[in-house]
Parts: C-alpha cells; sequence; structure tokens
C-alpha cells in the first residue's frame, strides 16, 4: 500500500501541491479551513477531514502550507492540532513563509511530543507549483530530512540544505521575497523613466531579460511589470507585507539596518492602505507610475 | 587594404576593445590622454597619434570610449577634436557611459559638420570587453547604423536597437546601470541579514544564482559581494556615482520619483566621501556590512 | 496627615519626578528593581519597599515610570504586582513611553480589578524633570483624572488632555519622540553640509534657534549636536529605537507608511548595532557625519 | 535729497519688499519682466522703467529678488543687465535663494566692472515680507555690508552676517529651506498615524506648537498642514523642488550625503509630477495623507 501524508492547506500553492503528491503515488489526507477547496483533490482520490489533526497517522508525515503564523500555529497546536495526533517518530514538514521566530519555537514543541519539525519553504509561484518547478529549501534534523526527501523531490525541481535549525531555511525564505520585491521595485523604477522618455517597456524589460537578467524573476516579473499585466492574482500584496515585516523583524533581531526593505516596506504598506491588498504584489510597481504622474 | 577606424579612450574597457578591433582585421589609429597606456596596442599594430582628431580620417569612422560627459566633449570640439578631422560622411560611435542630454547636443553638433553620431553604450566588465561578451545598446541614422554594424559586431555578442535617438541608448544604459547597482545592494542587504544569523554568505548567494537569480548581473557580482573579494577594480564608485547622477538628472528631468536610486546616490556618495572613490562599485555592499556593526 | 502616592521606576526620569513629588507634600512609597537607586529618596523622606505591589494603598494612586512595556507589565501583573494591592478605587498612572497596545491591554485589566489606568506620558528630558517643567498628555476616565490632577501638577509645567481612551495618549507621546528625532536627524544633515563649506556648526544652528526653529527642541538639541556633546546621557539610542519601532508597529497597524520614521529606524538601528545603544540618541547625527567623511 | 535703490522682482516677495523700502524713505526705480505687477508701486511712488539695467545709477545699489538661477544671470549679464550700468562702486544685493555656484560667479563678474556682489538671501512667507518680518542672511565684502545695512534693516527684523563670502549666505539659505521641509514632512507624518487613530490633527499639533515646538515653522506650517489649508499658496512646489535640488547639489559637490532631502526631493517631484508644481510646498503633505489611504 502507498505511504500516507497529510496536507493542511489547500490555497493557491498548497492545491497543486497536494495534488502533485496523489500523481506521484501517496495517499493523501486533507483539510482545508474552507471544506469546499478540498473538492478537487478529493476527487483525484484525497481523503477529506473535519479536524487538522485528523489528517495524521501516528508516526507519519504531515505537511503544511498556510498563510502566516497564526495559520501555523492554530492547525499545529490544541486539541484538535496536528501535534494532538501525530505522535513519537512524526514529521511536520513546514512549507509555510512564515517568521525564524515561529520555526524555533515549534522545534520545541515538537520535541515534547518526540516529533520533528522541518521547515521547507519554497519558492516559485502557483503555476510553478503545479509543474513542480519549485525550489525547496530545507532545513531540520537529518535523518528526519533523509525521511521526507522523497515528498520533496515530488513537489520541487531542487532541494537546498540549510542545515539542522528550520528557522535558517526561513530566513533564507524571506531574504528571497525580499530579493524578489527589491527586483520588481527595481523593474518598476527602470520602466518608469524609460516610458517618460518614450522607450517601449516591453522592449527594454526584454533585452535585460535576455542579457543581464537572463533569469526567471526579471523574466516573468519583467513582463507583468512592463505589460502592467497582474491577473490572475500569484501572490497578493498584503502577504507580500507580512513577508517585508518577518525580513524587518529578522533585521531588527539581528541588528542588521536594510534600507531597500524598509522602502519595500513603505511601498506595500501604501498599496495595501489604498485598498490593494488582495492585488498581485507586483502591482506594487503600479504606484511607482502613479507617482510620476503616467496615466496607465 | 582592411578598414580604418580611429580609437580614443584606452582605459580598463577601450583597451581589451580596440584590441579586439585589430584582432578582427580593422586598422586602428589610437588616442589616449596619457600617451603610455597606448603600448600595447602599438604593438599589436595600431598607430598612435598626438591629438583626438588626428585619429579621424575624412569620412571615416571614430570610436569614442571614455569615463564621463567632459572628456567625450573634450576630444570631439575644439582646434583638434575628432569634430575638425572627420568631416562629411564621417561617423562618429560614442560608446561611453554620458548623460543623455550630451547625446542630444552632439546629434546636432555633428549635423553642422555634415557627420553622424551614434549612441553604442555597452553592458559588460573589463573582461567581458576582452571576451567580446558585450552587450551593445546602439540608437541613431539608420544607414550610419548600418554601417557600423561590423564594427560593433565585432565588439560584442549581442546589439540591441533602440531606434533614431542616439539618446534613447544612452538612457536604456544607464537604466541597465541603475538595475545593477539595485542589484547589489538587494543582495548585500539580504546577506548581512544571512550572516548575522550563522548562514553561509556563499551558500545563499550560490542558491539564488543557480534558482530565481540564475543571470550573470547575481552570480558574477553575487560571488564577489559574498566573499567580499573587489579586486581588481572593474568599475569604480566614483563612476558609478557618476552614473547614478546621469540617472537622477535625467529622473528629475522627466518628472520620475527614483527612490532606490536616491538611496543607492546616498550609498555612492558616502562611499566616495570615504576615500572609496576608486574601489570596484560592488564595495558598495561594505557599507552595508559596517553599518551592521559586522566584522570584515 | 499628606496624601499617599507609590511611585515604581527611579532611573534618571524617575528619581527627579518622585523627588518633586516629595517637596510638593506627598508622602511616597518607592520601589525601583536595584534598590540603591532608592537611597537620596529615603532620604529625603520617601518610604522605600521590597516589592513592586508594596508601593500600593488600597484604592490610592501609583505612579510607574519604566523603560517599557515589559517592564510596565512586570510590575503591575502578578502575585507581587500592582493590581494585586490597589484594589477597588484605585488609579495608575503610567507615565512611560510605552505601545498604545500595552495601554489598551492595561485597562481592561486594571477594570477587571475595578482599579482605573491613566495614560500620563511626559516630554522632557531629566534636567526638565527635576525643574518640573514636563509637558504631561494625559488621558483616561474623566473622574481619574480629577482626582490625579494636582499630581500630574507637580510634575510638569502644562497638561494636555486627549480625552477617554488611554492609548490616545500614547500615540501622541510616541509622535513627539518621531518629532524630535526628525528634528535632530535634519539638524544632523543640514550641519554636515554647512561644516563641509566651511561654516561654523553653532553659528548656523544659533540663527536658526533664534529664528525659525526658535523653541526648545531645535535650541537644545542644536546645541548639543552642533558641539557633539551627547554627555551625560539623557536618552539612550536604544530606548529611541524602542519607541522608533512603537511608531512603526502603530503605523503598520494604522496603514500609515511614514518613510522619515523608517529611515530614522535604520539610523538608530545602525547605532545600537555599532555599540552605541547607550549613548544619548542625539549622537546618531555622528553617523551623518561619518557619512560625510568628516574627521570629528 | 533721498537715496535711491535699484529693485528687481516684484513677484510674492519683492513687491512687499520694495513697498517696505519705499515707506523706509528709499526713491526706487522698480523693473519686472511683467510689467503691469509694478502698478501699486508706481502709485506708491516707484518709477518703472523698460530694461533691468536702467533700475541703475552708477555707483548705487541694486536689488534683485528673483525666482531662480537662470533670473538672476538674465537681468544681470548682457547688454541691458545691470553690470552694464552699475559701474564702479556700485553694490548689487542679490535676495534670491540661488545656487552658491552662481554667488561664487557673480563675485567674479561684479570684480571685473568694479562693483560688488552681495548675498542677502531672506527666511519668510510674503506676509512676513510685508510685516518687514524677514530674517536676512547677508555674507559678502565688509565695506559694502556696512553701506547697505540700513537698506537691510528695512527689510527685515533681523540680519545674520556669514562673512566675506557670498555663496555662504546661499548654503545657509538653503539648509533653511531644507529644514523647513523636512518639518512639513516630519509634521505631516505624525499627523497622518494620529488622524488614523482618531486625534484630532488640529489638536495634537497646537500642543507641539505650544510646547517642544513653540517657534514659527511648526505653528504656522502646523496650522496649516493640520488644517490642509494651503491657499493662497506661498511658495511654489515647483520652486521647492528647485531649492531641494540646490541642497542636493551641493551636498553632492561637498560629499555630503542628505538621506531625508532625497526623500523630499522625491516627494516634491511628485507633487510636480501630478499636477501641483504651483500648489504651495507645504501641501506636499497631501501626499503622506494619500498614502494613507485617507479620504480628504
Amino acid at each position: 500500500m502507498s505511504q500516507h501524508l497529510g496536507f493542511i492547506g489547500l490555497g493557491n500553492m498548497g492545491s497543486p501541491m497536494a495534488s502533485n503528491l496523489i500523481k506521484a503515488g501517496y495517499r493523501l489526507s486533507v483539510y482545508n479551513r474552507s471544506a469546499d477547496k478540498a473538492r478537487a483533490l478529493v476527487e483525484a482520490g484525497a481523503h477529506q477531514v473535519n479536524t487538522p489533526g485528523e489528517v495524521a497517522e501516528a508516526g507519519g508525515i504531515v505537511i503544511t502550507m498556510l498563510a502566516n503564523d497564526e495559520a501555523v500555529k492554530s492547525v499545529t497546536l490544541g486539541q484538535n492540532g496536528i501535534l494532538d495526533r501525530l505522535g513519537p517518530g512524526g514529521i511536520h514538514i513546514s512549507m509555510s513563509t512564515i517568521s525564524p521566530a515561529l520555526s524555533r519555537e515549534m522545534v520545541a514543541l515538537h520535541q515534547q511530543h518526540q516529533c520533528t519539525y522541518i521547515a521547507a519553504p519554497v519558492f516559485g509561484r502557483p503555476e510553478a507549483a503545479a509543474a513542480h518547478k519549485l525550489w525547496v529549501c530545507v532545513a531540520g534534523e537529518t535523518a528526519a530530512k533523509e525521511r521526507v526527501h522523497p515528498v520533496l523531490e515530488a513537489l520541487g525541481q531542487g532541494l537546498f540544505d540549510y542545515g539542522a535549525e528550520p528557522e535558517k531555511a526561513n530566513i533564507v525564505k524571506i531574504c528571497g521575497n525580499f530579493m524578489i520585491a527589491a527586483a520588481m521595485e527595481t523593474m518598476g523604477e527602470a520602466l518608469a523613466l524609460a516610458e517618460k522618455n518614450g522607450i517601449s517597456r516591453t522592449e527594454m524589460i526584454d533585452m535585460f531579460g535576455q542579457t543581464l537578467f537572463a533569469c526567471a524573476i526579471y523574466q516573468n516579473y519583467g513582463k507583468m511589470i512592463a505589460e502592467r499585466s497582474f491577473t490572475p492574482v500569484g501572490f497578493q500584496m498584503q502577504l507580500a507585507l507580512k513577508d517585508i515585516n518577518l525580513v524587518l523583524d529578522k533585521a531588527e533581531e539581528s541588528r542588521a539596518p536594510m534600507p531597500f526593505a524598509s522602502l519595500l516596506h513603505d511601498r506595500f504598506l501604501r498599496g495595501v492602505a489604498n485598498g490593494q491588498g488582495e492585488a498581485d504584489w507586483a502591482s506594487l510597481t503600479n504606484l511607482i507610475s502613479d507617482d510620476a504622474g503616467i496615466q496607465k
């Protein structure tokens, strides 16, 4: 019989990931706060349960892919939480973008239940998740990492190991999100200048995407930003604001000033304050055009 | 007999470019303010002259690769300048990173002398110039661009045409330098945060260079920045400051606020104010480490 | 017999404030974590106790003047805390610069004990406290404010009432600290420019302090900054960083981007990261001189 | 017979200043590019002329109060300019806010004509000019300063002498405008935070204007900003942008990074890019409210 996995969090990212695990031959129990999001997975063979804890088999593996710290805490702790059911030998693979602080806290809580907590946050938008082209940053106990290796391989195209402390993988993840946001702001500023001087946004960003910046972030986000094409929403601005806050909180604790991050924070906060919290984070570049008085 | 070219400016970039043109079969007359920089080229067959104007043959092609607006004006105008000798039908290929404003001015001045001014600024550090791996952004009159096409091909690996107005190529060039500087600041901030949390600078930047940011700028500058290895100097901080000022001046004229550019300006200015004007521009990231109190 | 007051927190600010209350005729019970700070007050007639709660008389008034949220929570809650002893009808005047969030939380906790929580944060450095020249921002229940009015009058030269919700007084207080820090950065930048151009720092700031900016902050901090005279320490940079974080946290929650505050945050964080956490906050302007390469 | 003065520039500031000179008993020749602005002054006894140079009497005193460098150059140089007519012993009092660089240049040009150039820029809005409550910063040759002393006294309430080099007075002036703009941004940010938390803008700024910041700038601009009352326009945003650029240009030349100035630059540029160039500069604070999503 095929191996069992618990999976919690069936949003934009979680759904295609869970789907890939089924395709890879795993037997899935799934939970989502809004139950109707599970429909397609159930049709594909997943078993839907009513509380987070029920996804776990004793000593098994549970994956969580959720929006923020609160959501992870809520499904992990308490009476119907994962820890209540996972039991000795169990592994919790936390793939959400959460605070390093929560990761550290989770390590201790899982040890108390003789389970292991592994952080395995991912890079990639929903379409990358569907194409199992995610990049996975993993950190945690060696033995547990070995055991879950095939599971992570089924989700991504590459795996990077940051050692024994889960929070390090979370720090790398939030650094990456910061770097993507900074690349977007950078492109947005350059494109506003180009546009105001009669240079085609698309032509200029295409050139950079073929030459100096021939990489996924500049090519994919470059196209979105040049064309101001921000739907469907891949990653919400309010989540980007959350992530920049995770960066700034860690930077504060680490005594490491990050002025670009501060500036991006103010951009995202402005977007959210102006009703754009659910828009794609790349639309922060609309604010740059606004400031330049460009009629879009 | 092989085609003649005039070449002015034998610095870090100009020397390997001139050398490649000789290798490609061109007959070169060269001029540099400090005459001794021409030695190797003369040995390779170049003809060294004593004034800028002398590099030009009537109706021929002259290339300039200089540090700033003043240098370009100084070799072009005046009694011993290019325009004094180039004559009707001549073409001046200006490959320096100069202000769009000077480019516009140059178009008119060349027309008065029945010559054509073409802007063809390049992307790439000295080692890319040597390997004729430069990227060339060209703009100017169509007929002239066609005539110089083989020359530019001999210098770079790719050519991008921005139309009839030379200044547009200059704008793209300074946008590119801004984007590179922004990527450096971004990496520097992320790496300071990582380092303060016990994550290897090299390991983290390598991962990003293989995944989200698998492109020349993040790979090459990423390595330099992670290792804090800033010699030999490829591009001086004082020239980077000049370029950021070109960006900000154009942004001012275009009414396009660029907060990342403003911040980079202040970084480079601080570096120059503290005696780092001749250091490689990537060492601006040292200031980030300093601010975080990291002992290097 | 004279009225009794409890007083907790005998630091730079608390000591002169407590002393003034004794001079004004109040009978004081005092508590400080480091007991030896109470010596002078005891000599002046104060009664020193061993736990925070013991300063309270049933139904009486207790003042706290502490460094941060944690300190206020620690003396208020728990077995030996104020709330354990203050009892019905008691009033807690919280004069510390704490988060609006904690203030809101405190209101509810005090209600549960039938006590009243009043926020009364103050503006002024230790010398102003000694001269009872503090400015007091007060907010809380009307009846309680009336009862404590003479106490607050004994401490300050002016009282401003921000209504019934204590947290509003805290917001005004942190806005004020932000405004002072911004004025310091502003003066620091202007003085660096002046100095680099051979203009006397003192002469210039004196002029502004007599004309456009003829007010305490520009005169007093202006003198300190112009002369780079930052001892004795009136307010530590690490506390200033704490306060800027209170501002930014509230701004985040309120969806109000504050770019000057972000920049000040990065300045203070840099100071703290470089071992200046215990220096006076006005010495953040040293960083401006450093960036300009000024030999101090 | 009363002393003669030439006066050029009858805008918002120049008109009330010229009017005060007439009231003080001076005999005025006036020139303004738009001739109709002189009407009221002519009625008050001024003699209107048709070219800038004609305001000058040989060896006399001419005052200029104009918008920018270009205007000052245009009335000073050339065939009908001041220098053409002022002659040996004449004094040009330049009260405009211009670049220190132009001031230095002017010194040399005036020497060539055996005249003296004095910089005497002023602080104060049009209503202060009318009330002869301007603050005057003066610099230039000692003898000339003594001769014009009564003239400057007739215009302002206080005179500050910055020595022999006129450009120093200009540097102090632009530092002052930077400091005012920074105070406005500071107040704008604090007020947005207060407003979002239900605190009255007016009440909070009034308190600061009575206490920590009991000075003209915080009181007068504070009221305008709190009430969002930006008419009549006292100083246009496009001139404020010009002045911030003078600051940044001087800072660049002096190698003194000024991050607050960079940020203010981007604010004013955004205002101008969005059609607010002719609005009062204090309305830059509207952009802060916009970013916070406040419905004004």
